[in-house]
């Protein structure tokens, strides 16, 4: 607690659906609301718990789309209803980090926050917790733009990778280039050439490196959110933004921003990451069987199964005997029972259902 | 309607579980009262409505365990309350055919009534009726117990048997002998012979003949709920029954009547019958999609399954690809995946089951 500072703040980004962890995750619950690994809290709590090793818990704020707001407040009673960021529309990440750095510069000019994402798992959490003070004081310090990198462990073709100029080393390293997702081969390559991390989307930044880097390369969204900056902190605050944030381009902080600049350091942490994107990664990261089966719930007898991941509602019981490599998920009235190696069209087959109340 | 009779009555046996049907049958809610077959109909309401084509429907009476007195009067709005015969305890069926044949003789000295299982299927009604009128009519004039019997078309070891002396011919044929189910090697002699028919367990006789029978061969049953008839047909014959029939020895009908009686008959009846005794029988039965599947429910998207049985329950949906050869019933909070070829065994996985709540 003593290297926690009053001007340093986590912005938890909490707008997201997580439709690929659809028929678990629902437009009405979002994945951060879920407890995916099945140890009794939600993603986002797990997310606040752990900020709150880093910074003042009033100085924790959640970015959201304005139908969650009685969602975070019962998953978590402790956070300042005033922290809490709502959005009017689906605007992406720019908008929203754009606005979270205005109303934390309101507040105070030397203000540094850390950007993480609600959905994510961290194992090593003394290792994250002294990276992110690491990165604290180097963005306090310097007009930078900071971010974790994690050493790749696989040609994950589902993530961005942070590309440096040489093998990565211990502390800061000067970033070359964000890359978006590749392909399989271009994974490998980055993989193999040992100069590459995988970016997890956490940012540190003061404000004004942020909202310099903004103003030069996504002026839109900074000039439409400044008409009146008064308006922030105040009890106006949300009227205020119901009428401006949806006229902010829709883009992403990496678009926006991180592609645009030269400022950008990374600190490698092998801090036991996952985004838990997609079943597998679910699968991937957690405990198996000795048959290499992830079981969630009450599964009253799974005989002759193997590598197969079974997600069984609180209010659920199965009896399952022989499925090789699938995915069985039974939440809140919707079955999926889907072979492993085909889960990404599960969005798609969620995306074509027309009935909206099981979406 | 015109050759229904006052003195013709049918007696259907509703006082099983049916558990090899678990998850969708319940203790709760036995298969009979399930809509197994997907028609908007339960089993019995068919066999209710099946049994109104051949005797006056005041006539029609339902034997079952006392806890489905609600669930019998639920399906069947127009049955006569009077006509429900409530067992107080599970003794099987011989007890349960005496007290019906008590109860009705209590009516009148010159009644034949027949026995239907209360959860089988009948393709071809027309048919049945006619043979159920032919068999009426025999038992009327003849101190003789008549069955129906189904032509097998295939060597089943789950059903019983009836033994001709030679080739069945239409109409009334005597029987050698009843022949309980038999290995795989000996139905496929019975099968290969042309001498022998399944038991579909549809008995049709008089009271008389019946009691007569019983009076003969189980003696102990008819003694004990002759202690005093005058009860039946009064409000006393609850009290009474709830009195004397735990007390009858737990016997089947053809345990203690077929087996031992030289009066049998049989009309072959190729009525489309199944005993639906199992989720395979089931599958066996009903149509099937190009790749042998049956789907019931809700299924939003079924790819790459074959020969396989999916039942979801109404307020469920389901999204499943890649099923092979399996059982998945999803119905009241119990989820069940099984092989096929292994079906047999989810009756003692049930068994095992100690939370009473999803028995």
């Amino acid at each position: 607690m003593n290297n926690q500072k009053e001007n340093h703040y986590i912005v938890i980004m909490a707008g997201g659906v997580g439709t690929r962890f659809w028929p678990a995750s629902r437009e009405s619950r979002p994945k951060q609301f879920l407890d995916i690994l099945g140890v009794g809290q939600s993603l986002i709590q797990t997310t606040f718990d752990r900020a709150s090793k880093i910074v003042p818990f009033q100085n924790i704020m959640v970015a959201t789309n304005e139908k969650y707001k009685d969602l975070v407040l019962e998953h978590l009673p402790k956070i300042n209803e005033t922290n809490i960021l709502l959005e009017p529309s689906r605007n992406n990440t720019a908008p929203c980090i754009a606005y979270a750095a205005l109303k934390i510069k309101s507040k105070g000019n030397d203000s540094v926050f850390a950007v993480l994402p609600s959905d994510h798992v961290i194992l090593k959490e003394a290792l994250f917790v002294e990276k992110m003070h690491e990165a604290f004081a180097f963005a306090e310090q310097n007009e930078a733009l900071v971010t974790l990198g994690i050493s790749p462990t696989r040609p994950d073709t589902g993530y961005g990778y942070i590309e440096l100029d040489g093998a990565a080393k211990e502390g800061i390293n000067k970033v070359n280039q964000f890359k978006e997702k590749p392909d399989l081969k271009t994974a490998e390559t980055y993989v193999n050439s040992g100069n590459y991390l995988w970016n997890a989307g956490i940012f540190i930044w003061s404000v004004n490196s942020v909202l310099s880097g903004m103003t030069k390369n996504a002026n839109q969204i900074i000039e439409t959110l400044s008409q009146d900056l008064d308006k922030l902190n105040t009890p106006e605050e949300q009227e205020y933004i119901n009428q401006v944030y949806p006229l902010t381009d829709n883009i992403s902080v990496d678009y926006a921003l991180m592609e645009n600049s030269n400022n950008i350091y990374t600190i490698p942490a092998d801090i036991a990451w996952s985004d838990l994107g997609t079943w597998n990664s679910l699968h991937a990261y957690m405990d198996k069987d000795d048959a290499e089966n992830v079981i969630q719930g009450t599964v009253l007898l799974a005989e002759e199964c193997s590598n197969s991941l079974i997600r069984i509602a609180d209010d659920q019981k199965a009896v399952i005997k022989g499925l090789k490599d699938m995915i069985v998920v039974l939440d809140d009235g919707v079955l999926v029972i889907y072979p492993k190696d085909k889960e990404q069209e599960i969005k798609q087959v969620r995306n074509n259902i027309k009935d909206s109340r099981i979406l």
